[in-house]
C-alpha cells in the first residue's frame, strides 16, 4: 500500500499510523447523522434456531445509501477535507462500491469527483456512478491492458490538484466504517461476538475499535474473508503483511490485494480471530438471507454471515445462547448475475 | 363466496355483513402487539425522483412473519376463537401465504391446524407449512383432478369439529390486515394516498377502513390488481360482484376468483379507485425494488407499487409533491423462479 503513502488525504503526520480511536468513530457518527441511513437491524427466528445462538442481529448495510457500508467512510473522509481541498476536488479509482460512495458523498458535499474506472467495467456500475455524480463529477475510463490506474490516477491528481481518496487505508475512512458497530451496539446493547468481512480491512478495523473500546475482552471480533483471497488471514497469523493478486472468488469486494498500512496493525490489535469461507458457502448464505429474510445481498455482503454459519457447525458450544452481531455489508449485484447465482430449484 | 357463509368463524350474526370498523382494527393491533413484526417503512430517494412524489413510504410486509401480511389476519382470527373452537382446531385450504400464516398462528396459539393443499403444490410450500406446524398440525393432500377442496374441507371440518378459517372474507381477517395501515400512519403521519393490492380484498378493506376512519376524504385509497384478474375492478365499476377463474398472471396471490361477501361492500365504501397493471409492469417493479431497495419481493407483492408507477406516468400532476403510502405485501417466491423473472442483463 506504499503507493498511497504520499497521497493520504488529510492525515496528521504527527499521529503515528494505526492510531484511530473510539473518539474518531464518535466524531464520524456526528458527521454522518441525518446523512447516512441508520440501517435496520434484523433478526430472524429461523437463523437463531439454525445457529443455536441466543439471538443473531444482522446490521443491514445493504440498505445503506449506494447499497453498501462504503458510503460511511467516503462521506466522513470527504467532509474532513480542508476548504481548499474541497474546492479542488477528489479522485478515486474503483469499479466497486467505493466509487459510488465517493460519487454520492461528493455530490452531497458539493465536491467535484473524478472516478477512474477501466473501460471494461460493467455498464451498470458506470451508469450508477455517473448517476450519483450528475454535473458534479466525471468518469475517466482507461484501458487496463495498457495503463496502470495508479499512474493515471497520480498523474490526473497532480495535474489538477485533486486529493486521492483511498477505499480503506485511511483513518477517516476507517472511522466512518466504525459507525456500523456503534449503531449496532446502541440499538441492541452488549453483544458476545461480532462477525465482519475483510477485504482491505476498513470495516474490520473500524468495528474492532468500537467493540474493543466499549466492551473490551467481553466481545470477540471475528474477521471473515474468502478462501481464495486469504491474504488477511495469512497476514494475521504470521503477523507479516502478505498480498494476493486477482484472487478467483465471487466476493468481488474482497479481491483487494492486501491489508493496508493503517488497517493491518489495527486488525492485529482489535480483531480476535480471522477465518475463511468458500464461494459455495457464500451462495448458501445468500440463499438463506434472500429466502428467509427477503433481502438482496451481494456475495461479499454475506462473508460475515457465512463465517457465523461455519462456526455454528464447528464451534457450536461457543455460540450456544450468545448474542451475536453480523454485518451484512452490501447488496449491489447485477440482477442477471444474481439470478445465475441463486437460481435453481429450492425443492 | 356463498360457500363460506355457513362456516364463517366467530361471526356475530347480529352484526350485518360489511360492518368492520376502526375499533376492530385497533383491537387487532393490541392482539398482534409483540407477536407480528412491526415491519419497516422504507423510503428511497430514487423512487421519489422517479415518481415525482414528495415522498413514497413502502410498508414492507415482505418482512412480516411468514414473509407476507397474511400473518396479521390469520393470527387475529385464530386468537378470537372460543376456547372450545381453539381446542378442536382449525382448517384452511390454501397453497399460498395464508396456509403458512395459519400454520404459524396455530403453533403460537397452541391451536391444531389442518391445511388442505393439492398434491401437486410446490414442495417448498408444503415443507414451509409443515415446518411452521411442527407437531401441532397436519397437511392433507388431495388430487385436484378428482376432488374439490371445498367438499374435502367441509367434510373434514364437520367430521372433526374444525373451524374453517377463510383467507380474506372474514371480519377478523380483515381487521388484522387493517393493522398494516394503522402502523404506517402511526409512523409517518398523515398521507395523501395509499396504494394496496387486491386479491380477495382483505388488505384493501382493512386498510381502507383505517384510512377513511382516520383521515376521511383527505386520503385517497387505490386498489391495484393484475390485468388478467380484473374481477375486482370490474365489480367495483359495475357495483355488481363478478368473478374470474384461474386468471393467467404471475401474481399468484391475486388469482382469487372474486371479492367476498364482506370485502365487496367494504371495498365499495372505503376504496376510491381500482386499477390494473400488467405482468410486465410487475416484473419492472420487482427489479426496481430488488435493485434499488435491496428487498426480495414476489410478483403479487409489488402490485401496489406498480399501480403507483403507472399513475406516476399517467397522473403525474396529481402525484407531484404528495406523501404516498404503498404496501409491499409479500416476498415468498422460489429463488429459481425469481432468477427466471428478474434475470437478464441490467445494462
Amino acid at each position: 500500500m506504499a503507493e498511497y503513502a504520499h497521497s493520504l488525504i488529510d492525515a496528521d503526520p504527527d499521529r503515528p499510523p494505526s492510531e484511530v480511536v473510539l473518539e474518531d468513530v464518535c466524531a464520524a457518527a456526528d458527521r454522518l447523522e441525518g446523512v447516512a441511513h441508520r440501517t435496520p437491524v434484523m433478526t430472524n427466528s429461523h437463523l437463531d434456531a439454525l445457529t443455536g445462538a441466543g439471538r443473531v442481529y444482522l446490521k443491514c448495510e445493504n440498505m445503506q445509501r449506494v447499497g453498501a457500508f462504503k458510503f460511511r467512510g467516503a462521506y466522513n473522509a470527504l467532509s474532513r477535507l480542508s476548504d481548499e481541498a474541497k474546492k479542488n476536488g477528489v479522485l478515486t479509482f474503483s469499479s466497486g462500491n467505493h466509487a459510488q460512495a465517493v460519487a454520492l458523498a461528493g455530490k452531497l458535499l458539493g465536491i467535484y469527483t473524478v472516478i477512474v474506472m477501466p473501460t471494461d467495467a460493467p455498464e451498470i456500475k458506470k451508469r450508477a456512478t455517473r448517476g450519483y455524480q450528475g454535473e458534479g463529477g466525471e468518469l475517466v475510463e482507461y484501458d487496463r491492458e495498457t495503463i496502470s490506474r495508479e499512474s493515471l490516477g497520480a498523474e490526473l491528481a497532480a495535474e489538477r490538484g485533486l486529493t486521492i481518496v483511498p477505499p480503506y487505508d485511511h483513518p477517516d475512512v476507517i472511522a466512518g466504517q466504525g459507525t456500523i458497530a456503534l449503531e449496532l451496539l446502541e440499538e441492541v446493547g452488549e453483544i458476545d461476538r461480532l462477525y465482519v468481512c475483510v477485504g482491505g480491512g476498513g470495516q474490520a478495523s473500524g468495528c474492532g475499535i468500537v467493540c474493543k473500546g466499549l466492551l473490551g475482552d467481553r466481545v470477540e471480533v471475528i474477521g471473515v474473508e474468502p478462501e481464495a483471497a486469504d491474504d488477511a488471514t495469512w497476514s494475521f497469523e504470521t503477523r507479516t503483511l502478505h498480498s494476493v493478486h486477482n484472487p478467483p472468488t465471487i466476493a468481488d469486494g474482497a479481491r483487494t490485494p492486501s491489508l493496508g498500512r493503517w488497517t493491518f496493525p489495527l486488525l492485529l490489535r482489535h480483531v480476535d480471530r480471522m477465518m475463511t469461507v468458500s464461494d459455495g458457502e457464500l451462495v448458501e448464505a445468500m440463499r438463506l438471507v434472500m429466502g428467509r429474510m427477503k433481502m438482496v445481498v451481494e456475495p461479499t455482503g454475506v462473508l460475515a454471515l457465512s463465517g457465523l454459519l461455519r462456526d455454528a457447525r464447528e464451534r457450536a458450544d461457543e455460540i450456544a445462547g450468545q448474542k451475536i452481531g453480523v454485518v451484512v455489508s452490501g447488496g449491489n449485484i447485477d440482477l442477471g448475475r444474481l439470478g445465475e447465482l441463486i437460481g435453481g430449484s429450492d425443492g
